[in-house]
């Protein structure tokens, strides 16, 4: 029964929190996965949650959750500009993929205007703070009925 | 009472539901306004819509929303690519706005993937079709509680 | 009965014959007109004419030609290296669209040699001056046939 | 009799005094087309002003304009960056055109260093606030002499 | 008596009728030949033909053309992207120049994008199918009137 | 007390009226500077004039500017392009900074689009001739007051 | 005694025969692994194969195989088109290196045109599914005589 | 029935052997040829080879080779970077096509890291030397079986 | 008592002393560590070294820096050029950070040129080979006084 | 005995003294030849003159110079810009190598500014008229001392 | 003897203290002489200062540096951005060549992060401020070592 | 009378024979001035030489030049590459101007590839060493003639 959502947060987001508040917010990622898990239970769905620092784990996260999970919610972090072997992982999931950004890229440095991920993305939600995981989460339902 | 948000449709969104449907989907524009507005009355909230061709309309309407509205939420069609002047409207607005686009621009042309809008956007919404308007009208709840 | 062309002549173009003789000839825009109705009423064709320099009036003019006449033949003039919009309702339209410009736009400034329309036009006839009203009129003949 | 001069204010002008006043200035549009009919007065010339957010809008202004006024004064806001239209409009007016900005946009975001405008004006003038309103009609006045 | 067109055919036009169909029609080059002659016999002229593959032979065509051909209508095929060659030497040719493609460049790969010989045609026919051939001589008739 | 300002002409503006008239006019650079001397009187202000070829010259005088000139008028000529040493040395000078040219650089070569000097002017005026003196002086005037 | 290959399988590599068939077709890479130890059995070479979505494991199997193994073949994946740590351990590798690729990148998207892996490869073998892996094996072979 | 192989030398490589030994090796396009006779025999394949640095010829071999010959292997020379034309032979011929270079184009100059002939490549085998022409037959004899 | 500073080394750089000497020297990143840690001595501070090919480890490490090392010396090798995602994490680290090259990227390749380091380093020291390590040392003892 | 130079000469020029006179004067080739002939004389040397508009005969002739001429003079004409053919060729002669234009190229349009030639000339002449054929001449004698 | 270390300070660099204090610290460029100094006195070295806004002056200190001076130490200020002719004498001193900047310029503007020194330089030292200065001194007696 | 040719040689050439003789020779300044006089007196001709490493000394040679020097060659050493004023200077200066290199910059590095010199040049000859000296004096007399 694919009832669960994978939430995947890339490199440095386990410093939420604590690292550039004025940018990021004074919630911690263990807040953001409450806010996730809450909005789940609502409609009966099971959040798993990963951070990782690792590509390569984050890839093998991906690949595991293949008939397994019925949909990603991915923060990339800084692995947005440049990883494009996730943008390879993603496109060989089947379920919806929702990119989600706690800030808004758009508004920061040059450099983080550019997505590789988006390509592969059903959906992106960016620059509403914590609540981003509540909508996300509400979009993958929608995404799934 | 700052209670009504302010729903901006840009050029050739009257289309919707004839124009390209396997890009954005077999709804309305008034599917659309409805669900906006079922949403927002679920908060309490009104929804003023006004779709335009008009890139000076929607800039007198982002004007008039100034001390009158809570928030703006803007699909802002092909406008997203190249309406500066929208841009500076936005900027001197002091609510919360949401950039909303039904389907994912960043998978189609690249003309596409550049948005003058969402360097003043609060937030960004992309990808989701009809169901984004629920997104977004209820990220403008959180970001106004 | 889908006999009649929608013929769109975009800004500034209301001072032709007079702005630039050694660039755009000294025809006016009246003469353009009458060299495509003619060509048109050879054909059992009518002409149907706006002159416009106004970007929204342009999109509700090819928005109202859906499904009532059977052709566009638009000289964009300026928009033509910008109005991502004009693209968007011709790219709706299901008829020929055919673009057209008195000069060649490829032997001036490298701004005009950008053209934002030429991807949704089935054909395009440049630098004949005003016997190109009469080319178009005959191409449009052709692919209607 | 060429005595007036078309004063010409572009989109969101109508806002100064209130938008990004540390940018701007705090004096109103109103403020600035007094000193700019002051500094006409003093030089026997009338100053006609419109401010609009509709690049038709401005384009017809100067259209109308041809063979009645003795020169344009134009702050093409956003417009400055996009409006090819209104440069082709401007290259269709024989007397001199002054192109005007309270701030200087050189100092700004790289997007508003670049000027359609600025290839068919006579000359410009940036950067001096409300003060620029009565240089730029002390240069027609010379450029009228 | 300057009464023949030139009509040149660049690499791989040959093989029109066989190669990709469903961009350059069903129709042969020999068809397409037939159509320029029926053309140009209604206005009394006459089409003298050629094909090649090769860059040189079609310069020295060009050169023969000079004081003996009254205009000349070519379709460079890939030749439009590079050959600058054939840029010079119809740079030397006193008539007009009608540069012809049968479906529209800038509707496929950017490459197709870029004619190096568009700066010197006096005018572009592009999209048409074959009926291009018919436009492209009734261009040139008007030409030389 | 500081009632002077400093004037500063940057290389080869010691050929004025005779180099190049049709782009720079027939009056020298002598001339010029009564133009500003004349209109700083007006205003009770000094004038200091020195045109160099040398960039250190200009450097120097910059420096030695500091809390003995009020204003600083430049115009760089061709280091305008490229002199960032120039530049740096008028960000550490504290009053206003106005850039002068005669012509408009913008109607030019392209690589006089490109101004090193204008994110540290105050002000820019371009394209009135040897009127801009006035100009600049009246400018500096208001700036001061 | 240098008779091994070392075979590495860059990221996702481990899906094949399970994603996007129809471009990389329907073998696994167990296939894959399979035909080239077939083709090195010929030769009294050994294949040594490692598949790793990690850029360091792959970085680090690269070391090993310094002074090891005879030749390196490599399929990197996505991590051909920014791995550039890869590139310099595959620098200080001193056999011979084959870059394999099951598909033609440089038929694909843009992106995947660029290779950081190719500048430090000795040859490349691109397009021909699983039999490319015989090929490199050949290739390998023939460098090692 | 299909059984020869076309294997076509673009220009300069009558030289190899003798031009640049160091990138090219010693041996010669004579000894190239051989090398690929023979892999073809051992699969009852015959190669028919040309040489040309003309690019007209080869385009006309390319043409003749349809429904004649197998398969196509090509070492374009300085053609890979430029020679349109010849993209849109090989794209109007069926069978595959094996795009050969004896050394690695990446490894050299950046022009010559851009191939026109790529995208229309079954696959590309490069940097093997003359070992590559055995790596090509047998890559062809895959393709065909 | 933050005493520490924490010495960082890049993918590759483990092989130093046996890589490319002709470019990075003789010496072993032993050799290196040893430098530093004598000079560190001479300042009574503690030198903790890591060396790892994998990025997630190298963020992992910064992140565990955060309030118990004083600095950060780090010598990103090839990650330099893209590790966005080392950026972000040193970003969020409070105390001096020095990036370290033992040569001058400058005077390389292309792509040696960029660092996605620098914009987060609060001094940079290049192209000393290992006296660098000791200079780094004593940059970060000044800095910490 | 090497007393041969051989000069070539590009695509058009046997149009000389006839195509754009302003730019090329008014002389033929012939005159040129005459030029280069003579001055050859002086020194004992003979000058072998050919004209094509044709790549490849260029490249037979460059080829048949080897081990038979002392040096070439080459003016390519419109094949400088893009004939990478032609430059490898010349990479494979022995002898000085003269690039020669009548004219500036750098003062002409843009795509006249890259020289495919260049990099392998040993010298080049440009913008002296006929007479920089005798300019390349003594150049050559030179260079042959 | 060979015992003397040639400083240079570029541009601007005599305002030290005074100008922009954020960016450069409230040392003044006589403090930076004296550390410079009193490191080179612990090794017995002699600093010869030298502090120009004149690139002449720069370039013709280093040229008599030639033979007479063991290094240089560089801090070009603004002249790092275009000063090729000080990159060419710089390239001519047979000595080892710091370039030494007291802030870090990849930290701000686009423009700073382009260096024309450093390719011509031995090593580079950033952002330490004052303290840069002992650390050039340090690494210069090193590579003198 | 204006028998003189202004010879100007611009930075770091005055250590001709000294600096980089592999790429210069090993020929001073001296000689080659001694091999223009000599090629000047064969015609009358006098050469008046400086050598500046001043940017400003070189425009005021130049200008001095005006109605008094018949001609000037040039050698800009690296004010080439970035020294617009002396491009301004040269374009005041009415006689034949002869740009000069002794190298082929188009085979050095990309930076020495763009000239500011060259559009306003006459003629350019580079790459023939000492003896272009000779060459460029030679192209004067013609010029003069």
């Amino acid at each position: 029964m694919n009832q669960t959502i994978l939430l995947l947060s890339g490199p440095n987001l386990n410093l939420l929190g604590d690292r550039e508040p004025e940018v990021y917010g004074t919630e911690t990622l263990d807040d953001h996965v409450a806010t996730a898990t809450a909005a789940a239970q609502r409609h009966n769905l099971v959040i798993e949650h990963h951070q990782s620092n690792d590509e390569a784990t984050i890839i093998d996260l991906i690949h595991q959750a293949r008939n397994r999970c019925a949909a990603i919610i991915i923060n990339p972090g800084a692995f947005t500009h440049y990883a494009w072997a996730i943008h390879d992982a993603l496109a060989a999931f089947d379920g919806p993929v929702v990119e989600l950004h706690l800030s808004n890229p758009n508004a920061r440095e040059p450099w983080r205007h550019i997505s590789v991920i988006s390509p592969v993305a059903t959906g992106t939600i960016v620059g509403f703070g914590g609540h981003g995981y509540e909508l996300a989460v509400r979009a993958v339902t929608r995404l799934l009925a």
